[in-house]
């Protein structure tokens, strides 16, 4: 099964089985693991996809729902079942999986299918869906293995062998006293090698990384990922246990945030969907266009100030547009670096100043050689040396203050709490539009004219 | 220890603690859990953590320097060391860690660390170190939990125990026959569970995922990550066991890569260390300037070849820098949407076409619009309906190009074999930059001289 990928001859397989009856489909099906079926799914018309649920015995039909990507829409598909069998997919999936899947749905729907399901799987779900999506409480499980810290050995290991028994992977143990809060962990090797007589609290690891229910999953990740854990507790104000988040969960937070990050810093809202309609992506993008046209006037009111230099210089036209162009790969090389880092960590004030100062040598050094390149051209191609100049000075100056303007708005931002990958790029562009043009029109004024 | 940062304060005790005795540096790092003595590294002088890694007991100064990012080398650190030192560093890391150290170091060393190291985990290492860093030898683990199918329920357990002696977590335990092929896998619930008189055969899962040790980080991330896997074992080319790759280390490569993304795509080299010195970010920027720079001469050229126009009908000047900037940004947020998609997952004929009318309507829609405001303010501010209908077409046919660029480019390179985030950029920028000087000077020229 080595880097399988599904490809056209498994959905052509799978379209000929539609075809057939339901125990050759079925026989096709069974060649697929649930998340290969997530994948054939999203190339099916609704009626195949409600089909190949119908077909599928419940534990795969629950592992296809909840593999499906947001965008091709597993609620509505769970909402054209017939109430039976969504009650029984419903109740076979995870908690955490169930409660994103059921909080897509109108409130009508969800209060529908709730009180359809068994009656204890509801109250868990109710529960998890009064978490944000994008805090701990949102991206836990309920479904973890919990001893009290009296239990003996043997009394752990049965516990254990029972509350496993609806779980799928798991190492670390929580151990909670009588009020359900949490004192500490052990794994699963604890337990094993202890002997007979020894009691879970003599086994425990007191010491140990817990998040409360409201932290920003952001912040859960870096934590994961700092402390290379696989999974970690999710508490109440009070220390009560009550989920854990495990590292898989965390793949698909970072991988959206990601996403959200290269979409913004783009100038793409991070909501729009990578494979979404054409209207959506026109509602996401058009907005900072918008304000890019107003900035790019800004820019240019600063041209129509400058209408009698390139008037008795017109040679100097096509290099404005060069300078400010150079201006803006700056930046935006300066921008991606640090909008990254800040992602990954935050800056300290001294880590900032270092940055700056670092930014500014790059500009220095960059603009300089970029800078002498178009000054060489002005006297080779143009023969006029004094152009040369101005424009060496002008390129010069203009990757500079990209640079630093690159490096400085996005930890300005982030500072007044305001989303540096989302704002940075228009502040920039307008910047080095303004600089790029103003700098060589100025000096060309000063020392041409 | 919720959502733990180092803050200066701690940077300051340390600091304070460094200027007194052994003992009163001892007390103060054991408040630290080693991946957070990691952090502070990043702020100290090269003395002082080479004097706290001495002073740690080896359990906590190999986490130290194995938590310590590659680029405040740890591998520098490690040499420092004593020989005595060291050793016990070395064998006390896993071997994938270990590996990753030593791999940062000239061959000399290398040779001089292994030679000094226990024998058999100096093969070990060796061993690793023959793969390459970004493919799945490279990244595996060696060390691992395996059983032979024939034994029994109580014989896996005390190999598991045994086993589990020095490694850290673990769920998945792998099944292998006399050849140490691997031939199953079964978890270690499946074995507590089991009754006494069960041959791991009969309770290993035939059907599994595994990779071969040359296949690339980022395919093995993507099945992890759609398998929804913890860990994934590794062979060679006739089955045999090589080693394990855990999910933790995947959220190392994840980040990377999505790192590398973010960075291309602004037309930064990908291997810039974000917090690397100026002069490793001027050699990791400037070529590119240096190509954006021979590509904006291009594009300078046309506006050249239309200096006839720009004599006649100076008013036009202001505006091609708006259009064409314009189409640097909406070819921008077609580019970043298209590489994100490329980089999750690869597209098929069906979805390139699909993508492709998108990005048309969307250009059309956005052109449009942004054409509308722009044609008004050449109607309203300069009085100049004709030339209002010039940058009307102008702008909506530079913004329908530049979203079909930025959505094609990356397809067509990526079929090409070249890496579609790091080269899309350059070309796109000359390509809307060129069109978006010729389409409002050529149109003019027709229809307003």
């Amino acid at each position: 099964m080595q880097s399988f990928e599904i490809d056209k001859s498994d959905l052509l397989r799978v379209k000929a089985a539609l075809e057939s009856d339901d125990s050759t489909l079925q026989e096709v099906l069974q060649q697929y693991h649930s998340s290969e079926i997530a994948i054939i799914f999203e190339k099916l018309e609704p009626e195949e996809r409600e089909r190949i649920i119908n077909i599928l015995p419940t534990v795969e039909a629950s592992g296809v729902i909840s593999e499906m990507d947001e965008e091709h829409h597993p609620a509505e598909l769970l909402v054209s079942l017939t109430p039976e069998k969504r009650s029984e997919i419903v109740e076979e999936l995870d908690y955490d999986d169930a409660t994103d899947l059921i909080s897509q749905l109108d409130e009508e729907e969800q209060k529908e299918i709730l009180d359809e399901i068994d009656q204890e799987d509801a109250s868990n779900i109710r529960a998890l869906l009064s978490y944000d999506d994008d805090t701990a409480g949102g991206l836990m499980n309920t479904e973890l293995i919990k001893v009290n810290i009296s239990y003996s050995k043997n009394e752990a290991l049965e516990e254990i062998i029972q509350q496993s028994e609806e779980m799928e992977e798991f190492y670390t143990l929580y151990a909670v006293n009588d009020h359900n809060e949490l004192v500490g962990i052990l794994s699963i090797k604890d337990i094993i090698k202890a002997k007979k007589q020894v009691k879970v609290d003599e086994l425990v690891n007191k010491e140990f990384v817990y998040v409360k229910a409201d932290l920003d999953q952001e912040e859960v990740a870096k934590l994961i990922s700092q402390y290379n854990l696989t999974s970690i507790p999710v508490v109440n104000d009070t220390m009560q246990l009550l989920g854990r988040i495990t590292v898989d969960d965390i793949i698909d937070v970072l991988q959206e945030e990601n996403t959200e990050d290269i979409l913004k810093i783009s100038g793409v809202s991070e909501d729009e969907e990578l494979a979404g309609g054409w209207r959506d992506a026109v509602k996401s993008r058009l907005p900072w266009l918008v304000i890019n046209l107003a900035t790019a006037f800004l820019a240019a009111s600063v041209i129509r100030a400058y209408d009698n230099t390139l008037d008795k210089l017109p040679i100097i036209k096509a290099y404005i547009t060069i300078i400010a162009g150079m201006g803006g790969n700056a930046a935006t090389q300066a921008l991606a670096v640090t909008v990254r880092r800040i992602s990954l960590s935050n800056l300290n004030d001294r880590q900032a100043y270092v940055t700056v100062s670092k930014e500014f040598l790059v500009g220095l050094t960059n603009g300089a050689v970029n800078g002498i390149i178009v000054s060489m051209v002005a006297v080779w191609y143009d023969a006029n040396p004094l152009l040369g100049l101005v424009l060496f000075f002008a390129m010069t100056g203009n990757v500079i203050v990209a640079a630093l303007t690159g490096a400085t708005v996005p930890m300005l931002l982030k500072r007044l709490g305001i989303d540096p990958a989302v704002a940075s790029s228009i502040i920039i562009t307008t910047f080095t539009d303004c600089i790029g043009f103003l700098l060589p029109l100025w000096l060309a004024t000063k020392l041409l004219l």
